[in-house]
């Protein structure tokens, strides 16, 4: 999209700061009745009865996305989905966000206006208000800072550290295929580098793709919680991967868990991708991140409201402390869960 | 400081994104009895029963500070500083910072620590709690996103919009101090770069440096005002330069204004270094920016509660909307005031 040949290219020194955040906060409208007041003066004002949840994600040109293959629409939702699914891994419902961007100058607005495109898609499907952020320019790249502000009941709220021994762990949706949408796209980023004329034929990983490039978060799951009458007593979003997140609950929660490998879901597309690519499944949805799932802990009294419900699945339970974590393998075999999440610490850069 | 040879230098990357979390936020302790969770959670949970006020600001390394001469610390102190100055501008309470940081590898474990014992410093200082963030690596440099919230009454709360044809116009402390800090600076990193050996004598401008590396906002005048019982009808704070900022009172109250060049206040030090300069003290002390005063108005009732209080000077009036906005010169002639102020998509990046 950076490539085309758009000859209507306004440069961002034209507008200025204040030019700029009234031309892209324009289209958006409040659709919270506890925001008293967004973008437009020092602080936005929010009216909250219950308690205010506050999280927040930054995203970084080179490190979290390659514009090569993410157009700037799908990074501007996706840097909203990555917010908002933490407001729902407490179990709350987000209301507000804030944006933040630095952009360098080789973005015309044209850019800067498709990536708003995006955010202003995410806020009106999840029903969020914009209430600030700031715009500056930047010496190298693009980045995105987002918070997101969400609302719940003080009794409502799920945090990593309740999960208790023989609680049952259920996760949402289905693992690993985000990973491998990003495994497809490098590959073509290297074709396209070699035979630019090549056309990718990307139809058996159209699910694949969607997940990296178009993640929906899991709003959906905390209504469905409330209808079943079912409150997590440990719950987290997956961005990191199942491991790295089961590590997290079973640390602040002081327990280990048992994890069943053909428990674990998959969609056919990730089964048959991971042959492709002479991958390991498991180890796929164990590690593989940015599936904005949810991973929670039930008590096992609330098994008969989870069983058979398709947006579930059970994939183990909670067991005392010092019995570690563990995966049972298809062959029965217990072995040590070890966390391959992504480090961005780690990042060659 | 990032160029001595302490030996003891620890690589993020053996950290890993956790361990660094875990090992700058050891030491921060929860002040506000608001903050129900802090760090450490999918979001952090605050419990208001006033308003929340949210404003986020983002820094980067070579568009809006320089390590050359800001030292980690008091860019860390800084930065929650540019934040806590909208809750104020609001007459509001500041209480919870979210910070997030984005570092190449070019920064040790030691480096981020710096860091974080300014916004440590920052956090005590102004009694606010920090209660998340995100850190990860950077391409380029260094950038730091905070996000401040803070909590008021419905009927406290100050906007923009308020000001009224015959209000006063107010100005806290002084102006122009750290736009003429960093001229120093400047010109400080000019010589070094000449001669390395040179040992800059900086006396004579301590105070506009500590105005451009370690700024105060104010919190103080937020108490004062609800002392004196006066409600401002619009507040903002001095980041961009006083015309800057006045023209946003103006037009979001859609008033004119009035500003008598003599009652701008001047520190002393502004004075002689404008000479030293050849700068007009009246231009800097209208478009300096970085002041982090607040420019506020009142009802003409409330002069005298205002007047004579050394904490305030009255520097003009609001006028009709079709008087525009002008400044009264020393020679009493009357001029347009222009913004002048920082523009950051107008820098060459």
């Amino acid at each position: 999209m950076l490539e085309d040949k758009n000859p209507q290219k306004t440069s961002l020194a034209e507008l200025g700061e204040f030019g700029l955040i009234n031309h892209i906060t324009q289209y958006f409208t409040v659709k919270n009745a506890t925001t008293k007041y967004a973008v437009g003066d020092d602080a936005a004002v929010i009216s909250n009865q219950d308690e205010t949840l506050v999280t927040t994600d930054l995203l970084i040109e080179g490190v979290h996305f390659d514009l090569s293959y993410m157009p700037l629409k799908h990074l501007g939702y996706k840097a909203v989905m990555v917010n908002l699914s933490d407001v729902y891994a407490m179990n709350g419902k987000a209301t507000q966000i804030t944006v933040s961007i630095a952009v360098s100058n080789r973005f015309p607005l044209e850019a800067i206006e498709e990536l708003y495109a995006g955010i202003q898609l995410a806020c009106d499907t999840y029903q969020v208000d914009l209430v600030g952020g700031d715009t500056t320019s930047s010496t190298k790249g693009m980045l995105i800072s987002v918070t997101a502000i969400g609302t719940a009941k003080a009794e409502d709220i799920v945090y990593r550290h309740g999960a208790k021994v023989t609680d049952l762990i259920v996760v949402t949706g289905d693992l690993g295929a985000a990973y491998l949408g990003l495994q497809v796209l490098e590959r073509e980023k290297q074709v396209f580098a070699v035979d630019p004329k090549n056309q990718p034929d990307l139809d058996n990983y159209t699910y694949l793709i969607e997940r990296q490039l178009k993640p929906e978060v899991r709003k959906d799951v905390v209504g469905w919680l409330k209808e079943l009458d079912v409150k997590p007593t440990a719950m987290i979003d997956i961005s990191d991967g199942l491991s790295s997140e089961i590590m997290h609950i079973c640390s602040q929660s002081k327990v280990g868990c048992k994890i069943y490998e053909e428990k674990l879901p998959l969609d056919p597309q990730v089964i048959s991708a991971c042959e492709e690519f002479e991958l390991d499944s498991t180890m796929v949805a164990l590690s593989g991140g940015e599936d904005y799932e949810l991973l929670f802990t039930v008590p096992i009294a609330d098994f008969e409201k989870m069983k058979g419900n398709p947006n579930f699945s059970i994939i183990g339970h909670i067991t005392e402390e010092n019995q570690g974590l563990n995966l049972v393998t298809r062959a029965s075999q217990e072995i040590e869960l070890k966390a391959q999440g992504w480090n961005p610490m780690k990042e060659e850069v």
